[in-house]
């Protein structure tokens, strides 16, 4: 079945519209027709192979929504025409004690990346959301609840919302916890919506003036320049946790003193440069940690779809046709963009 | 009253005898006449003035056990003759809300510690147990229900005991887990022969070969050289816990690579050249964490002395005089001891 995409021949090369194959739906799987596909600043890194390993060509895209348009014949859990979303995995060995325990994100034999992936299907390596089909195990497609008019919207949920809201749960924040979040980017202003409508106070830290206003209008209490000796300090013992977005290189000693007891700075990207080395006695004298946290599983991201709709939460974004993208991807690069842009697949008819 | 002590006058200049006063006990104080004090590497840092802000005359230890020799009118919880100890503090605010939870080594205002803490007694600031008396409040003097016999081999159980069994017990270490010991030292052993009685698997990594029968002797029911690339590997993704003794730098990556999803790798030490910055991907690829933990608190200590009491454990000693504490800190800087040395007090008597 040969579907429409736009992805990249190789790392110098910028995205150009090209055709791709999906396999026939096999009785677990569910085909979808894509609406919309977030980008994911991942899908930046991967095309352009920053990471390494990138296979080509390459189609990134893991914040896609859209529509059930076949199925396989044991898949009971849809229905043609349901509102459906595909997030960062299709696959994982289901055998080992992370897929025991919903935590496919962590599968000790590693999951299948929605893109760049090892797969069976052509051309050896999984083709993501920048496409107008996909085709996916049944387990990993996720119902939507949201009303249709923010399906758009809901797209950046499968990841930068479920990388927020993941370590939020697993940390327990909710009211009575005051929870900071570093970076008021595509992550961080999920971050923010979801911490505050988990009950808990949200400080949001930010190295632009600039966004001030913007970090009170998504849910913050409080804004605080992280620049500012003097404002960092008034919060000095004072979080339960901390949810640091912020992938490039940065001091963590200023966000670690600004924990309470038992408080937790929660890490979600691997930064290009490292971070410099953390001061371990603002671990040791206050029994803090600093954590990792990546995505989250299938369960949960249901769940924080499910908790989303309910709290009417979206994520901000800026639509975009297929053809935009390398501008976007320039655009983000620089910041420029609130907060997330979302590709309209429809655009990709046109070639 | 008039105490015989050894300390030093100031950082370059050997430990010698010394009289130094104590205060006549008030109504909540334990006058307790020191029997065995533990020589622990903080001493010598102090002694040393290698952390900064040391006051002379300086007067360490902290691993102090001895009889009760006097008791104020309001203390109710001891008797002339019991046998007690004295940790790493005697004093906290009895305030804030580590103080609140029986976690006084986190005191928001500052633990008064042992030795160098501040004091309104003369000089003005806190002499430690390198002497034959102290008078301490009642809150801070805990019970021992060793045999008599063991007492000496009780008194590093005040500091390197409690300093290990506190992470151990908080990361929940017992039956079914997996427990990482890095380094065979005068806190290493302990962690090994507590983590074995708390039914932990307990693993024991060490850098030197020599150290391999004595560390399955305290316990452990596997030794990693460290070096061993192989050796490593073997581990790879299996622990619960890891507790890090080892202050000097080193890199964390190794271990945390050893941990499984969620597991825990916990500094108690401070490193004076800071650690090579962590892998922080090998903390967000299985959502593990590096956490730093202090001592512990009254209660938890008298918890810790009590399961020791219960399972037979005491710490492997040397006992040396006070006169040769100057030459047991030069054999501790080569890690040439099994395990603690520990001062006959009645060494002092001489002068």
């Amino acid at each position: 079945m040969t579907t429409k995409a736009y992805g990249a021949h190789a790392a110098d090369q910028p995205l150009q519209a090209m055709d791709i194959e999906r396999r026939a739906p096999g009785p677990r799987d569910v085909q979808i027709d894509i609406a919309y596909c977030g980008v994911c600043h991942s899908d930046l890194h991967t095309v352009r192979s920053e990471w390494g390993g990138t296979r080509y060509p390459c189609v990134p895209g893991h914040e896609i929504v859209g529509r059930v348009s076949a199925l396989g014949g044991e898949v009971t859990r849809f229905a043609i025409g349901d509102v459906v979303g595909v997030g960062c995995l299709v696959g994982s060995c289901q055998r080992c004690a992370s897929c025991a325990d919903n935590l496919e994100q962590y599968c000790e034999n590693g999951f299948i990346g929605t893109y760049n992936g090892r797969t069976d299907d052509a051309p050896g390596h999984t083709l993501g959301g920048y496409s107008q089909r996909i085709v996916v195990d049944d387990k990993f497609v996720l119902q939507i609840r949201h009303p249709e008019a923010q399906l758009a919207a809901v797209a950046p949920l499968l990841c930068a919302g479920i990388t927020t809201y993941s370590p939020l749960r697993h940390w327990n924040v909710g009211p009575g916890k005051k929870v900071g979040i570093v970076g008021i980017g595509g992550l961080g202003h999920m971050g923010i919506k979801i911490a505050h409508a988990m009950g808990a106070e949200v400080v949001a830290f930010t190295t632009s003036e600039g966004k001030r206003q913007d970090a009170l209008d998504l849910g913050a209490g409080a804004v605080v320049v992280s620049r500012n000796k003097d404002e960092m300090r008034a919060h000095a013992g004072s979080f339960d946790v901390i949810l640091d977005t912020v992938a490039a290189s940065h001091s963590l000693d200023a966000f670690t003193a600004l924990l309470k007891r038992d408080g937790t700075l929660v890490l979600v990207g691997v930064p290009e440069h490292p971070h410099p080395t953390p001061n371990i006695a603002n671990l040791i004298f206050a029994r803090r940690t600093i954590a990792g946290s990546l995505i989250g599983g299938l369960a949960e991201t249901q769940e924080m779809l499910d908790f989303c709709a309910d709290k009417g939460i979206v994520a901000e974004i800026e639509m975009i046709s297929a053809q935009q993208i390398d501008e976007a991807y320039e655009r983000m690069l620089k910041s420029d963009v609130k907060y997330r842009f979302v590709i309209d697949s429809a655009s990709m008819a046109g070639g």
